[in-house]
């Protein structure tokens, strides 16, 4: 693995060409850094001629920082994590970072993985949802990492965190059974301890109180999941579910069942893909995941800048999608 | 941006601690390097007690490698290729790499993003399908920078590629099709620019020149691609799919049609989570995601060992998964 024999072309062969400094070409690749304007020109022709780019190993070596950002998500293959994956990705280029993917679908792997991230000085972690101990959290912030979490809850002194807005998403839902005359309403979430299924729950039942609610959870949650529940809660007259994948399940759980009784309608909360496909065309609460990136990236950014701020929450607006499932 | 103020546990402090000299504690810390047990012991002890982490940016700088590898990638939210991410990640973190994503969805980016991999120093670059042109992949074997492609093709010297099996694939789907006694067959593909779909294309073309072909090619792929496409099909025998989510969109754009005809037989090429959900069960040949992503890290780690290999090529075996759709 050593880098003998790699052409890597260094600052000090970009200084010989141009006649300038070695420091002169530092400062011309230092964002902010100052440089007169005829040393620049002859530096970025030198660079591009020699195909020079900036080492940003020893720029972190130099400058004591790293433009590392870890990102710890759960299960690639959830479209909703995915859909996600691609603006986060997006916004934090925007601002000059490189993501870090760690993947905490192996619990046992987790501990090691989010240590190893110390090894590379990240400058900051998002975490996402899914089931990392949060106890892992409150090592970055000890070491004064900030921690930005999307779709999570925690009281952690330093940590920022930005959601859905959960509560606008259940008063839509809600509003929306009620306009449709619905009030024998199933619930279908994952199990209690996640936090979009416990926070979706608890706002239904405090903006609907008025409503006749049967729940039920479903650990793991996912399509086979919703598959199943939904047959038990056959006989409601819509069924609202925690995700969009849940909601899938719950309506091919629905058409498998035979008898002259017309089955519930059903509500998601994502807008993933699958959602609009044929078969489905699920009424769902869509999340705006360019949102939820863009406020997870500048909460992170600004924290970076100045560790010490206090803790901060941001609940990105929830849209109501129609479609014919409900 | 700066490290000040963050409470990074040094090597010269474990060594302090364990009261050995700084370089027992970065020999104790390196694979292979020589170090009494009875100061191993020591060391890692108070690493322990400190919480002390390597620092692998210095050890980058040390030596002069990089433990980066660059994964380029085009949409995330395609089910296939977040079904490959996870066993890619897994397998470069057994071999100690740590990949950085790089979005291929904008053309516009992906230049500049390609060069910005070079300024971390990766010891390798997987590129995955998608579009990204490969005159980018010279430049990375011209700096002696290892590319392993999986599915795509190219000829450049120096660089490898793996990907499943096409031709076997289509032998056996071929063969399934003349075992249920269909010889009117429709193709649906991507542009003839994809490499999956002009691989498969010819594969079946070969396999099967007594067989009856109609080919239809839609730009871009994809659920309503397909859609459309099997609508322009719908008095063939069965369709023969290069994606499922081709093959998805095809059953329901068949499913659309009235008419008292049977509508043809469906089947895909992927097996994504979505292809086994009830409104669909098809038909298709499996890619073996696991194996691509084992093949893909050995070939690049082993050119990352010794860069002066020839070409080297590997095909992953694939499996006919039979269920309704055909």
């Amino acid at each position: 693995m050593s880098d003998k024999g790699k052409n890597w072309v260094k600052a000090e062969d970009v200084a010989r060409l141009a006649g300038v400094s070695r420091s002169a070409v530092s400062r011309t690749f230092t964002p902010g850094a100052s440089v007169a304007e005829k040393t620049r020109v002859k530096v970025m022709q030198a660079a591009e001629q020699l195909g020079y780019q900036v080492n940003i190993i020893a720029r972190t070596m130099n400058t004591g920082s790293s433009n590392f950002i870890g990102i710890v998500t759960a299960g690639f293959d959830n479209p909703f994590r995915s859909k996600l994956l691609s603006p986060l990705v997006h916004q934090l280029a925007l601002h000059g970072f490189m993501p870090l993917l760690m993947n905490a679908d192996d619990p046992e792997q987790l501990a090691p993985s989010l240590k190893q991230l110390l090894s590379y000085h990240v400058a900051g972690v998002i975490i996402t949802s899914g089931a990392p101990p949060l106890s892992l959290a409150e090592e970055y912030l000890e070491r004064k990492i900030p921690v930005t979490l999307i779709n999570r809850h925690a009281e952690l002194n330093g940590c920022d965190r930005v959601a859905s807005d959960n509560e606008q998403g259940m008063n839509l839902t809600a509003e929306y059974c009620r306009k449709r005359g619905w009030n024998n309403i199933g619930f279908i979430g994952e199990d209690e301890s996640n936090y979009s299924t416990r926070e979706r729950f608890h706002a239904l039942t405090a903006s609907a109180p008025d409503l006749n609610l049967s729940p039920i959870f479903v650990p793991g949650g996912g399509y086979e999941a919703g598959r199943l529940a939904a047959i038990t809660l056959r006989d409601c007259q819509v069924l609202i579910c925690a995700t969009d994948m849940l909601a899938l399940g719950a309506i091919d759980g629905l058409r498998s069942l035979t008898g002259d009784k017309a089955p519930p309608a059903v509500i998601g909360f994502d807008d993933i893909p699958q959602a609009d496909w044929d078969p489905y065309h699920l009424t769902t609460i869509q999340q705006d995941t360019d949102g939820l990136a863009q406020q997870a990236v500048d909460l992170l950014v600004t924290r970076i800048a100045q560790f010490d701020l206090p803790s901060r929450h941001r609940a990105v607006p929830v849209k109501l999608i129609i479609r014919e499932s409900a």
